[in-house]
């Protein structure tokens, strides 16, 4: 049975996004994009910004499954706040069209990409690139969100198995 | 002019709310509650509630300004990740309801109140029941919430002084 799995990378300046279909052990690469806001509007705007395209990212592609990364307290108090706020909103984007979600650790993913969970980044998205084989990806941020789904149609065969 | 102000105190677990009008000088208590979510939902579950009940509360109000506290970051990392996330669902159904959103600090919320910017938690809940006479505060919460609704109506004249 094929899975539709969207994995997100959120932030408030660029939300990356990446929806695959997962059959068996093959991947197919559907869409991917970034969601970025404005730094001069208010945070207000930038959340609801957010949370509108990502809304219209999940009508439009139906995923059965969602993932993220597990995040980081930063160094930097209001870096933190900024991030974990927009991730609030996209994990509440995923409650509005009744997803749940699985968590992933960062060595996790690596290792499920690239068999090491102290790989670079470089060689987690050259991965990506290997396996949608065809596919040009736009910048990090939904690389990070490819690279989340890939790791969960692997590391995941329900979401029973793994929730947040 | 009378102002309708929503004071937020967000939190995953509970989120204090409470709508005040302030004319000049006089405050009218409108309402106050507490939006609970079970810990025992998914997150993706808890923050759908949240979002939903507080767009009940904003549309039964329709207040015109809205004020938070600012927020600390917790020595404990989890603990913040939910109460940041939950800040960020707050703000973005200000966000929705096309309000902007004002953000104190504690101490000017509690020098406001008490006129010591180092004043216990008691004391000012005492001065909230003392501003809104005849109110039956329910839960510390809401009374916070009540708090930086009080502080927002003294501290800023026009919603465009102040903004996050």
């Amino acid at each position: 049975m094929s899975r539709t799995i969207i994995g997100l990378d959120p932030g408030l300046a660029a939300t990356g996004w990446g929806v695959i279909v997962a059959d068996g052990n093959r991947l197919k690469h559907v869409a991917h994009g970034t969601i970025k806001t404005k730094v001069t509007d208010a945070i207000t705007d930038r959340l609801k910004a957010l949370h509108d395209d990502l809304m219209a990212v999940i009508a439009a592609h139906q995923p059965g499954e969602a993932a993220v990364e597990e995040v980081f307290v930063n160094t930097n108090p209001q870096t933190t706040i900024k991030l974990v706020q927009a991730r609030g909103v996209a994990l509440l984007c995923l409650g509005r069209a009744r997803l749940m979600v699985a968590e992933h650790a960062t060595r996790a993913v690596k290792k499920a990409l690239t068999g090491t969970g102290a790989a670079e980044k470089p060689q987690v998205q050259a991965m990506v690139e290997r396996l949608l084989p065809g596919v040009t990806i736009n910048g990090s941020d939904a690389a990070d969100a490819l690279a989340v789904a890939i790791a969960h149609a692997h590391l995941v065969r329900s979401m029973r198995e793994v929730m947040i």
